[in-house]
């Protein structure tokens, strides 16, 4: 994402050339981010070694998953619907845990018979459902335990999923008694201490607080695990303003923990692998005067991407063109859903706008395509990747003949 | 929806039944409730003798607007892609007017090539483009434009839409101006004032304060409006403590305003009609003992309806089997999704669950499935509807190939 001469590039291709050749609104991700990413991390923890399992909730598209399985990534999957699409795109089985609090009897099913590398139980009554099924089938299934590390990611609630009163995982003591259940069962192998305290962290003390709990649970339990899954939810710099998680000292820490208790570290990035990868690029429909402000009203909805509606999050927006007048009047970005909740963001002193120009809403590859919905009978936006400086549709915009 | 012998029942069929036939979840839906909502509506509007025209936003299942179609109702539609389905239902296009802020070009030339009985605009900009195709097809297009009334429905806010600072519709002073430019305009046919405050409104006096801007504004407009359109917002009683919106208040009120001013109403209605007549059957897959409160794992979850993480909204939920013992704990009702978000209810003192239990979530027939995707890639839930004792597939669950 650079301005070129005053227009907006991704990969050194004009976003006005995009828009007009294949139509908005558009999903457009950038290979070279997403390679650089993925080293990006890959540096980070080096000296770890970790198996890295992409968060195939973040971003379920195919193609994608393709190309980050070419960089020796696993999977982390939520579903059925997930461990198929993973399997699909060449994930080997050995690579994939699967994660989760409502996994259903056909799925835990479909995960034994596909022999992935974990499922991660979440409850007792979760860990009884597979070993009913491991039995059934005469197996001895890998599990992990997710613990619930009561651990305040110091986010935003609707993504914080580490704290006591969230539904996942299992607090110390239930932790610790289904250790001693599986240790006891011939139809499951206990393996790994898996946890995950949340989504958008920027701040490293929160993962230095969790490394603590696992550590001394590790110790109490007195259990070699062979694996323990730290999860994901690495933030990225949503407001282009530097703040940035630091991985090196989180890995320090971890390597710290690594000292007293030999273990292979499985990690689940989502967001810091595929966020920052790609726009939605959408056109101006109208300008509407407002009473303070203006309505800058787009051709992409809540509909194709919902994360500012159910989560209050903010994306920046650009022009395609780089003008220097600025606006006098408060921009309000909406989309074209007939509902107030369909609005991006409110931005002062933005550059003056006109309708047809176009505009683009950065750091949408997470939980952007994968969260969008048909609501109002809205076709799902074309998705493409720029590669090589090649241009490759890796999702046709859907047809309303579909939706029919 | 009738507890029978314990035993929850929808239009006379067990919920188990469908439940264990059919395979969780389920959205199913009444008939015999939905017919009941239409003539209650027509009945308390009698007087006014209204189009009322069916808001598909609120649901888009092509077999429920055949239905509804049946019962001489017209189409409220917000995109060309509900204007598709609302024809292909059989609605006639001289029943369907076209809303919404961000209509693209196509979808205009689309209308207009269908000669709906409305466009109503949102801004000048949107006239002017309406002007402009009209003018390129030779045509003379009849529009509404909708009014701003700056009147706050007092209800959420996500789903306001009526006050200034709302991306919908003009000012007062817009409008007028408005007015006088159409007058003048060979290609526009100015038919209609449109407004519409905000959805989900039980309390009648938001509508008379609305209504008294409307008969304001077209006093001092001085222009015959062939139409007005009074758009939706009626809310339905989602507690089950009998809160219900005044229609027959609504309608006097209304009544008041057409001794001045000889209009056809035109009312678009979505959640009064539709919204409680489905429920969501669902399975417990698991409990989990939790801090204070016990866990419900559903097989449902925000994917399949999203309205409780996106509005905060409240469903009630029971169980299908009616059972006097009632639960010491506090129980949280969760879907599987992983996501903190993915929550329905927190209810004290609820009857007390096991595992493999069916529940069911009430009153989702309105921006239930209209707003559902297939984040965690997740199949969307069949649909049922129960007719005269029948049970009709509506909508086959889809399958996970279809996803991939």
């Amino acid at each position: 994402m650079k301005y070129k001469n005053n227009r907006l590039t991704i990969d050194g291709i004009n976003v006005d050339f995009l828009a007009n050749k294949f139509s908005t609104p558009i999903y457009c991700y950038s290979f070279k981010k997403l390679k650089e990413n993925i080293l990006n991390f890959k540096k980070n923890f080096k000296k770890i070694n970790p198996l890295i399992c992409f968060a195939v909730k973040s971003n379920s598209n195919i193609k994608i998953l393709k190309e980050i399985s070419k960089f020796n990534f696993g999977a982390d999957v939520v579903s059925g619907g997930e461990l198929m699409m993973a399997l699909k795109a060449g994930i080997k089985p050995k690579k994939i845990v699967f994660s989760g609090v409502g996994k259903t009897s056909s799925e835990i099913e479909f995960a034994i018979d596909k022999d992935i590398l974990l499922i991660n139980a979440e409850s007792k009554s979760e860990i009884l459902e597979i070993e009913r099924i491991a039995r059934s089938k005469k197996r001895t299934v890998s599990i992990g335990i997710r613990l619930n590390p009561n651990t305040d990611a110091k986010t935003i609630n609707q993504i914080s999923t580490g704290k006591k009163e969230n539904k996942f995982g299992v607090d110390e003591k239930t932790f610790l008694r289904l250790v001693d259940y599986i240790k006891n069962s011939r139809n499951l192998n206990l393996k790994c201490l898996s946890v995950h305290i949340g989504s958008q962290i920027l701040d490293h003390k929160p993962y230095e607080k969790m490394l603590k709990v696992v550590s001394k649970t590790i110790q109490k339990s007195q259990y070699k695990f062979e694996y323990i899954d730290l999860g994901g939810g690495m933030g990225i710099d949503y407001m282009h303003n530097n703040k940035k998680l630091n991985l090196k000292k989180y890995s320090q820490s971890i390597k710290k923990i690594l000292n007293k208790n030999y273990s292979k570290i499985i990690f689940e990035p989502g967001r810091s692998i595929i966020g920052n990868t790609a726009i939605l690029i959408t056109k101006i429909l109208y300008i509407k005067e407002g009473f303070k402000k203006d309505f800058i009203i787009l051709d992409a909805g809540m509909n194709d991407l919902i994360r500012p509606a159910l989560y209050n999050a903010k994306h920046k927006i650009l022009a395609s063109k780089n003008k220097k007048e600025i606006s006098k009047k408060t921009y309000e970005f909406v989309g074209p859903i007939c509902e107030s909740t369909d609005k991006f963001s409110t931005i002062k002193k933005f550059q003056k706008l006109k309708e047809k120009d176009f505009v683009v809403i950065c750091d949408v590859g997470a939980y952007g395509t994968s969260l969008s919905s048909n609501y109002n009978v809205r076709p799902k936006a074309i998705e493409l990747m720029i590669k090589s400086s090649k241009i490759q549709i890796i999702n046709k915009r859907q047809k309303l003949s579909e939706l029919m």
